[in-house]
């Protein structure tokens, strides 16, 4: 069985895992999933407008009676409004990301939600436990998506965060098994967040193109980029070919930002990851995907995990 | 204790646990240190001449009577001559890198020696194991020193390259602690490598004002540069933020090629490392130095280790 934890006392779930909020992959139907196989099921807010989310929602609250949480990345400019949306709703956890944790978390707090916060170097994890944070998830330079310019990967951002905060710590990026949940523990996490592995599940809304290209994906199919503008961890395709390009021309630094921009222009996440176009769209995923060939449901797959962690937990037991 | 393996059988050692051969730093004094405390001490040529490598070779079997290791860099043209020397020495441990694990392989088995890559992706690894490499050491991005392209972390590629070795498999890059040799094994590992936190030893060659920097050094302190020449991951300095500004300067690859080299010249590792020159020298170490700051003896550190490694190994004890 899979440790229990201080994060799983303070979410009031079974398992310390908790699903990544992704922009276009993880609404009601995933989060619900994952929260009902007991673990923490996250409706990744940031590409859904108002209307959306609140559909997403009231839709996550039908399929499941179990704590779920919304993930907020406050560097959109409707991030308050998200908020207070969410809380009217009746949402008690909220992962803010992608901006300040002293912005939200007071006013979550006066709303009684538990705020996570995410970040990717230890010293901003102490800011989240200065800030009031109540738990923090640190995030390697493994991992997919948008993510820190330092480059530091789980293996060290666990136990270096873990040396500065006292709160519960979730470890992210690089992890897509029950050996790895054990290892990040071990490292001194109190659990986990995986976005990559979950995205590779029935219940993900990722497009099955999408899918499909993740499973033949091999260990050197990802690098992080546009480090010049906001940096994202992306699977190689036409338009990551582009964006290297334009980043190997011998453009002045603000320039080749103007250029990136340009070219990322809108929709491209959407298009790439919902919509299936694996050519022009952007197909955001950790380096972890070089290991991930099958696509379970969620409860198929946290039965997996199960298996994994207790599989190796036990290789430790004879001395 | 730290579980036995397939790589402490293989190698006749206590521990899973092998000194990096780094240049400047491991001499015969840390070599044998570490192989007296039940690791696998290596001897890092890289920086020596075929006189200096037999020196250290022949001081090394004074100190002690366990199996050690030679590093050999297959960069560098004397790699055949240092080979030949060590063979003849008596040296039945090699450990190579920077080069095709097929150029040596054969000849070192003839001479009934067993042979250990380092290499920073799975299938390279892979490729080591149809060469007929003994073990494989596989370096993740967090890692001191010269190191791939690639950026796969030591968190995943642990587990991708379990997936396509048998061999024994050694994890390198960003392990610094007991909780980090039983994360490395719960991946997948049969056994760790250590550079920097072997660089902190007193038995290190390193310059006392290098250890003293590293002790002060942060989570942020380093970065994998010169990435267009032969990649390496530094601790930032005056030398380093000359790197990084002529980097990011908007010349042409090949340009910006030759101008690194010509900045980096010769002999800046030796003048940062062993003469402890903190502003003009080349100060290769890991990120994980980041959560380093004792200097304990080699024995102290193996003791810790061994602590660490227990209480760690506790926790999953109890379900």
């Amino acid at each position: 069985m899979i440790t229990a934890t201080a994060l799983t006392k303070l979410l009031n779930i079974k398992f310390p895992i908790i699903q990544g909020g992704m922009v276009w992959v993880s609404g009601a139907k995933l989060a619900a999933a994952v929260s009902n196989a007991g673990g923490l099921g996250v409706i990744g807010a940031g590409s859904m407008n108002l209307e959306l989310l609140k559909l997403h929602i009231l839709k996550a609250q039908q399929l499941t009676s179990k704590p779920f949480a919304v993930n907020i990345p406050l560097i959109y400019s409707g991030a308050q409004d998200q908020i207070e949306l969410a809380i009217k709703l009746g949402i008690k956890i909220f992962i803010t990301s992608a901006g300040s944790p002293k912005k939200f978390t007071d006013y979550l707090h006066s709303n009684h939600a538990i705020v996570g916060h995410v970040t990717s170097t230890p010293l901003m994890a102490q800011k989240c436990e200065t800030a009031g944070v109540d738990f923090v998830i640190v995030e390697g330079h493994e991992a997919g998506g948008h993510n820190g310019r330092d480059e530091l990967t789980t293996m060290v951002l666990i136990p270096q965060s873990r040396k500065l905060v006292s709160i519960p710590l979730v470890a992210a990026g690089g992890i897509g098994s029950g050996e790895a949940i054990l290892a990040s523990l071990a490292l001194g996490a109190d659990g986990v967040q995986m976005g990559t592995r979950f995205v590779m599940t029935k219940e993900s809304s990722a497009h099955q193109n999408f899918k499909d290209k993740i499973k033949m994906a091999g260990p050197l199919d990802t690098t992080l980029c546009m480090k010049e503008t906001i940096p994202v961890r992306l699977l190689h395709n036409h338009f990551y070919e582009q964006v290297r390009d334009l980043e190997t021309t011998n453009l002045s630094t603000s320039d080749k930002q103007q250029a990136l921009i340009k070219l990322l222009g809108s929709g491209r996440a959407k298009k790439g990851m919902l919509e299936g176009d694996l050519k022009d769209g952007e197909l955001e995923i950790g380096q972890i995907s070089g290991l991930i060939n099958d696509l379970p449901t969620v409860q198929q797959l946290i039965d997996q995990l199960e298996i994994e962690f207790e599989a190796c937990r036990q290789k430790f037991l004879v001395s």
